[in-house]
Formats: C-alpha cells, structure tokens, sequence
C-alpha cells in the first residue's frame, strides 16, 4: 500500500458561479428591482461583517464571457453554513433574476508536501490557522478551475512513491513561490465533495499573471505529466457599489 | 474464461436527485404551498414508517451546491416499488416545483472478495441480512458517488486473475476497516441497471471523514489504477422539521 | 484486408424511451386527459394487434429512475414503418405531455460467428426467421443498452483474425447459454444506424439476472478488452391496464 | 514535414438537421399553419428550381428516432449562399415550429488518394467536377455521419508516409466500390469548417447497404486503425408531397 | 524543470458568439425592433470608433450553421474593457433578441519561439506592438477554433526540451508563412483564461484557404502528434448594412 500525503483541512469552500436573466431583469418593474437589490446589499454587508468578525470569508467578482455573470466564493466553517446560504440567497427576490452556471464544493487544505514540521501540533500554529482559515483579498482579479492528478497508465500519480511525489511537489512549489507578491493562491480539496480531487483559486491585481503562472507551471512534470484541469474561470473584482453599478438598467 | 467475484444482492436503491425551483415555489400562493407541504409530510412519513417495519430504508438529505438541492434514497425490496415510489413522488404538488437533477438505479450488493466463508447459506445468516437490507443511517452527511474498475489497455481489472483482484480487495477492504466508526458505507452494484458498475453511499457526522477516507484509498492500488469516478455529491440530513424549514420563503 | 463476420437482417428497431411531463398532465383538465388516453389506448391497441398479425412486435416498459419514464421498444418491417408510428405518436394528444429522453435505431441481426451453418438458405429456415423476427415477450423487467466493440490500440476488436473473434464470440454465446430461461437476449445492430454498433435488449422475470449475466460477462475477454457500454436502462411491463394506472392524477 | 493529401474542393455543403415542435404546430390556428405550408412550398420549389438549373442541389430526407425529425442539405457554390438560406428559412413562419437539432458545414471533396491521374487541369475534367458538383440523388434513405482520422499515439495517420496512406485508401476505396450501384457516396472536407474533418452522406434504396457498407468498412485498417466516428443519421425521401403529408395534424 | 516559452501579450480578446431568437424577433412589434436596431447600430458605431482610435479592435461575422448566428470579437486593453462590453449589450433590448451560443477569453500572444531576438525591448518595436494590438481586417470569412497542446503519455508537449519544441515551431511556421496575403492568423492565448491553452482566429478572403492551411499543418509534427482541437466555427463578414439587412423580417 502507498502512502498518502497528510493535509491539513480548514474552512469549506462554495464557489456558486451564476448569470443573470438581463430580459426578466429589464422587465421587472422599478419596485420589484429596487427589493431585489436592497436584499442583494443586506447579503453584500452580512457576508462582509462575517469576514470582519472571521467566521468566514466571502470574495465577489463578475465572470468575463457568457460562462457566467458573477461568482460568489465562500469560506465557511461548516457544510451546513454554506447550504444555508446558498438557500438563503436563493429565497431572495434578487436570485430569480439570476440562473445557476456552476458550483463547486471543497475544503482549504495544506499538503503535508510542502509542510515545514516544526514539530507541534500544526493546528496550534498562527501560520497554519491563517492559511486554512485565509481572509479573502480584494485583489482587481479572480481565477478559478479544478483539477485532477492524472492516473493514466504510466502517468500514474498515485502510483508513485511518496519520495517521488515530494520532490516534484516541492519544485512545483518553487514556481509558486516566483510568484509571491503577485499571485495569491488558494488550494481546496474536492476528492469526496465534488468532481474534481483540487480547485484552484488565484488572486492577482494583473490578470496576465494568471497565465504566466499557469503556463509555466505547465512545463513542470507535476503538472506536464499529471495535471488534469477542468473549467477555467476568469474575472474582476465586483465590489458592493459596482454590483450595483452592474444592476443598473 | 476468467472468473466472476460471487455476489450477494438485497434491496434495490433508487437515489432520486432533486433541484427547488425557487421561484416558482415563491409565486405559489400560501394555499398551495401549505397542500404541498402536507403532502410532502405525508410522504416522509410514510417512507419513515415502511422503515420502521423494515420493508425498506429511505434517507433524506440536502445536496451542497447547484448540482440538486437535496436528494431521496430509497431501498426497497422490488424494482417495481421503487418505480411506485417516484411515479407517486411525481405526482405530488410538491413535485411541480422540483426538476430532475440526478438518479441512479442499483442494488445493495456484497461480493465475496471480503466475505466470511463461515458455511452455511450466507441468505440465512443475519449479519449477511443485515448489511443486504440496512437500516440506512441518520448521520449528519452523506456522500454519493458512482463507480467503474477501469478496462484501460495494461489497467483492466476484467482480465486480472480471481487471486490477484481478492489480495487487491482484501488491502482495500483494510482501509476501510480503519474507518469503522466514522464513515458508514453502503456498496450497490449497477451492472446492467445504471451507467456505471457501482454506487458508493457514504454516511458521516464529519463531512471530513469523507475526504480523508477516499483520498487514502486513491493511493491503493485497486482506485489507483483501476478505479474511475462519477460525480461526487455531497450534503447535510434533512429530517422532516428541516425540511419544512427549508421550504419556509 | 480483414474479414468481416456475415449478418443476416431481420426487422427494424426503433427503442423510444419518453418522460411524462406530471405538472402540464395534472394541470390539463379532465377532458383532455381523457381524450389523450382514448388515443394512447387506441395506439397501444393498434401495436399489439401488428404483433397478432406478425407484421412487427411493440414492447412496452416504465423505465426506473429519472431518465426517462417508459420506453416504446418496437419491431417492424422498414425504417418508413418506424417513422410513421413516431410521427403518429407525436401528433396525439398524449404525446404533448411527454417530453424526449432518448432514442435508438437499429435491426435485429444474427452474426454467423455463431451461427450453425446447417445449409441451405438461412432466411428459409424457421428457426433463423422467428430469431430476426421476434415476438416480445412479456417479460417483468426490461434492461437497454447501446455497446461498441473497441478499437483502442492493442485492444482493437477490428484488427483481429476472423479465427481470433469467432473464438471468442463463441465463449461469450457460452455464458449466454448459461442464462436460457432467465435471460431473453435480442442483438440489433445499428452500424451506419445509430451512435454506437449494437444495441441490446434484455428481458427477465427477475431483474437481478440482467446483473448477473452482464457482470459475468464483463469478465470475458470479448467484453473485458473489448466491449465499450453506452447508457443502461431498467424497467418494469407496462401493460396497457397499468399504463392507464400510472397516468391516474 | 510530412506530405498532405492534395483535395479538389466544389459546392459547400450545409447539413440542417431539426425537429419539428408538434404540440405548438398543432396549438396553432389553421389559417397560420396554411401561411406557413405555403412558405415551406415555396421554399422546397425553389431549392428544386435550383438544382435543375445546375446552381446547386438540396435534398430533403426524414430522420429516424428523436434526433431529428427531417434534414436538410444544401449544396451551393459559396458559404454566402447557404448563410442566406438558412438565415431565409430561420425567418419563415413554418421555421418557428422547428428547433435545431444539429448542423454541419463542409465541401464537397475529392482527395488525390484515389484520383486518377490523368494529366491535365482536374477542374476542366467534365467527371471530376460532376462529383465535386454534384445533383444529389432521390434515393430512398440518407445516412449521414462526421468523422476524423484518428492521432492516438501509434495510431497517428498523420504521421504515417503518404505510400501508407495512399495504399490504405486504395484497399478502402475498393470496398466502396463493391457497393456500386447500391449506395452513392458524398465526401465532404471540413477541416477548418466544423469539429469533425470529414462528413459522409450515403443514399440508397435499401437502407440495410448502410449498416453493410460501414460495417464491413470497420474491418479495414483505414476505419479499424485510424476511423473515430461522430454521431450517425438515418432518414427516409421526403418529397414535397410526403412533407405536406408529414405536417398534417 | 523544463524551459517555458517566453511569450509576449497585447489585447484582451473576447470572442461572443451569439444566436438570433428568430420567433421573439418576428414576434415584437415594429417599433420595439426599429428601438432595438437603433441600439445595435450604436454599437457597432461606438466600436468602429474604438478601431479608429486604436484603442481596440471588433470585429464582426455571421456563422454559418446552428452553432451561432453571428460573433463579435472585441480586442480592448483590459479585462475590465472586455466585461464592460458585454454587460452593456446584455442590456440593450437588442440582447433580448439573442442567445448565448459560445464564448472565449484570451488574449493576443506572441511566443518567442519565433521571435526574432532583434535585442532591445520588444515592447518598443512598432512591427511587435501591430501584433499584440492588430486592427482586426474585414476579410470576407473568418474561422476560430480553440486548441491544447497534448500531454498523453508518450505524446506529451510540456515534457519536450525547449529545443525540440522550437524546431516543431519553426517547420509549423514555415506553412504559415505559405499562406501569406491569404490567410491573416491571430493567436491568443487562454492559460489561466478559458478552457483550452489557445486561441485560434483566421481571416481570408477564401474560405478554402482555412481549409487547406489547417489540413496542411495537421501533418505537420507539431499539430499531428501534439494537437488537440476545440470546436470549429466559419463565418462571413457582417458589416453594420448587412446586419441590419440580415434582421429585417
């Protein structure tokens, strides 16, 4: 039997991407919009205040292209906080003029790859606690997509040896780290949640650092090799005046 | 000719996915919703008590995400039933604001790579009746995700021997073991019934357990090389109260 | 150039399998229910009365789970005759509350790599005829699925001999012989028809055979290397008394 | 570098796969379905106005199964022109009763594999542009399907030597012509135009020379090695007369 | 670690592929079209300005087949510019009259494979700065199609040495080159962006030009072993008349 890596988990994750019926929007009488974005703005601020008081954290941005309009990016402690979220906000009046895009469920995680042991117990560290329970920046961009390792006859990630998988691991991390300063990164695991084993959200106030990131990356046999990726979702920073900015029609 | 793993078959599952069509729910008047909530009551109950009197299990929780919003299991001892089940279901009031989000159709299965050769005819044995015909679990999560062993070129568990598939099994079957406690598992076979060969069913009060024991089992040999996955849904019980919590707009 | 296995042709295929659209049925009033399953009964009619007559063979099953709600299996002597009976359908009454879930079209066919080669012209003799032109039966379950024969480098059924496949086919006909009296087994081919090669359609009083017999099966190298599965379909007889049951709102 | 194929290009091709919306086709008042009737004459008029004046040719078939209900294809000597008969045709009264099904846009071609070469400019050859040019036939089934040549590591024909390929097509190009006289065949090049690289359209009078033709095709190394197939349409004539007849309600 | 290309990035692209909702467009009444026109003239003027101003580039064609009616492809400076555009056509009430039928984002991209190393800062060179910010031309057709680079197995791109994959570009190059003052090829790159690593639009005057420049390079080892294509879409200039003749009903 091969030996898995240990992670460490923090705060669930909902990414919850929809788009916006603009027709139904437009047609919705000055009223009936005005309620619906008062709602929009009562969930802007208490998604704020939960961030404030660090019981979570909540990013929003627009989706560039017709994949979605907007995405809403959760951290919470529990599954059923997120639920009870996303069916809060599907009560509102706002939510009907929007339609479901695509979803992703996960939990903040540290591989013990890239771990220093310090010795202790890691859920006792500062450094730890502040990257599994991260507070979401306000970088301008987002960048979402999940991922696989690969198991594809001789490109078997999980048939490797520990010792094989930390070395590529921590040379993968090498590249990250290129990046600090420019690209925050924020890994979640997915395997027993939702379709893919990661996702990957990345923050950036350049946009093309997503892509320098990404490509490089590419070339480096974690990835060259046993990288599976999904979706990829692009955007900007959708801060509460510019939602409803956004709204106006 | 290569020879099958034996397997023992009890109740037949229908997992019937389901999405709230909020909206809709909302324009509903309060008398319809109250007839469709009793409805629904009416409805929980009943599965509750074909429970009680073991005809059959049923177990109700939400989905996280926009995959569904919530999901119905239902064991039962015939194909026709559970057909019974969803055409009556669908006939609901309470049905007109759901859609279709997910089902899979299988039948709780044990094959004999793990099974006790006590003697014996193992349909008289109670523990063998207990595992085939469960009493399905009120834990706080489920997880649900379908199955193939892979028939990839050199990775093709169809044409491993009888011997080489047990050892393989029997290590996975360990791991499992060290979850005992933590994450019930219920295995249901769909070959010939569903799109893929099995369904898993995981119960938990730490979602987390999920993610833990399947991410181990990906680096044994059995999911490393020969195990590819379905969709993977996860979610939160929901006891009749819940429910009708839920439903509250 | 490799030798392809002779088929002989029987009648033509058409499975259309439909969803009940509940709410738009339960909204219609009593009337027009009432006159949609005038029409359905008559079509149900219609269809046994071409099975007394010889001219062809209509099945008809509920399917379990939410792909689809029945499935119209039927036998005739020409694609023209398959398209009318489709287009008749759609312009009842009864067909504006289904909705299309999925469909197949294909021929009943007998490969020669089991055929007795007894002499004579094939299409003379009884037994071959009442194979190619079979009469449904009135099994309790139904089960569907569309398969292809893989073409995957080394494990490419094509680039085999002639002696090669005939070998194996005649170890698979083994395990189905296995079935006689369980299992009614009908192979239609829909190469140049349909999205996969063959289609095949099994009928059982006891659902768990069709498990039993596709899991053995999976085990042969015919289906091991080399079977590639579409999507699986179970289902319950639905004899016209039982149709009208199920459509009582 | 390694040596393409020279290909002759004629008339592009549009293939206008849809179904018919049979509950709102019959929701609407007569006066309205005899307007759009007239169009759909209009229109079949002059498309056969069209191909006797050698400008093109359109051929209008049935589908079989839930696909499609009826295809058009559209031979013309510019992409232009099909653009405006699509864009016509989406504008008529009878085309809101339609939903698209599928499409595909190609040219008609002729590859050097084959051709004969006999000197001179092939353009000026009276037989080469017949079959780049060509009047499609009347006959009583259409067969259509997309295809590529397969890149999947050994199996790559675009690295094989253009002696390989062209021996291929000439084995291949000989089981094509044992079913002269029986099945007329189009090829059509669509590499830069649509997701497949090929389409193929295949008319007969006994549907059965489809299943026939393309299974014993799949025997042969060019299809077994290096064909990978789209999804397949079978269909009956549908002359004016039959179309007229079709839409009655 | 293996080298990355270097690459160099100019505007962000959007390609948004939009259909006509043909029955709503008949259906509104002439004044809410002549309204919706007015909008759509707008536009197209306001981004005819972007053009001539140099601070972007649209471009705008009709789609030949089902898959969309028409793309606009909008080049601008940022993201933000690119999000900005869509969420004000989504306003408009010509919008209303459209669906979404495909969208990519990317953004133009020069690698260094090609690169003449002229020393200097490339982003100062005039003839590098007229790649990275083009003036889309008004060709009469257009193609795009997205594309991977292939990591399977032993055909895997990103395990290449940089030498290996400059030579494959080179030779690709070279046919490129070949279609000089016939085809205008813009790429755009995805990392990080979309789905797939590449963008791919040509413009030419002659639609076969796609056809045989595609054809060509897909033998050429780069794109024969290495290619993995998205799908295809082929178009015809729309100019701001012909749009508007086009939506007269």
């Amino acid at each position: 039997m091969n030996e898995a890596a240990m992670t460490l988990e923090g705060w669930y994750a909902l990414h919850d991407f929809r788009s916006i019926h603009w027709p139904a929007w437009k047609a919705a009488d000055e009223e009936e919009r005005a309620v619906a974005l008062e709602e929009l703005n009562e969930f802007l601020s208490a998604w704020e205040a939960t961030g404030e008081s660090k019981q979570g954290s909540t990013a929003v941005y627009t989706i560039v292209g017709q994949k979605a309009d907007f995405v809403l990016m959760h951290l919470r402690e529990t599954l059923e906080e997120l639920n009870e979220i996303e069916n809060a906000f599907n009560k509102t009046t706002f939510a009907k003029y929007t339609t479901k895009a695509y979803s992703y469920v996960s939990v903040v995680e540290l591989s013990n790859y890239l771990a220093g042991s310090s010795g202790g117990d890691p859920m006792e560290n500062p450094h730890v606690i502040a990257r599994l329970k991260p507070e979401l920046p306000k970088s301008r961009h987002i960048c979402f997509y999940p991922m696989n390792k690969k198991r594809d006859l001789q490109d078997n990630w999980y048939m490797l040896s520990m010792e094989e998988r930390r070395t590529m691991m921590q040379s993968h991390g090498l590249i990250g780290r290129g990046y600090a300063g420019k690209v925050k990164q924020i890994i979640t695991g997915s395997v027993g949640f939702d379709d893919w084993e990661w996702g990957v959200t990345l923050f950036a106030d350049d946009a093309l650092q997503f892509k320098k990131l990404v490509y490089e990356m590419r070339f480096d046999e974690v990835s060259a090799r046993f990288g599976e990726f999904g979706p990829f979702y692009v955007g900007n920073l959708l801060q509460a005046d510019d939602f409803n900015q956004l709204m106006k029609v």
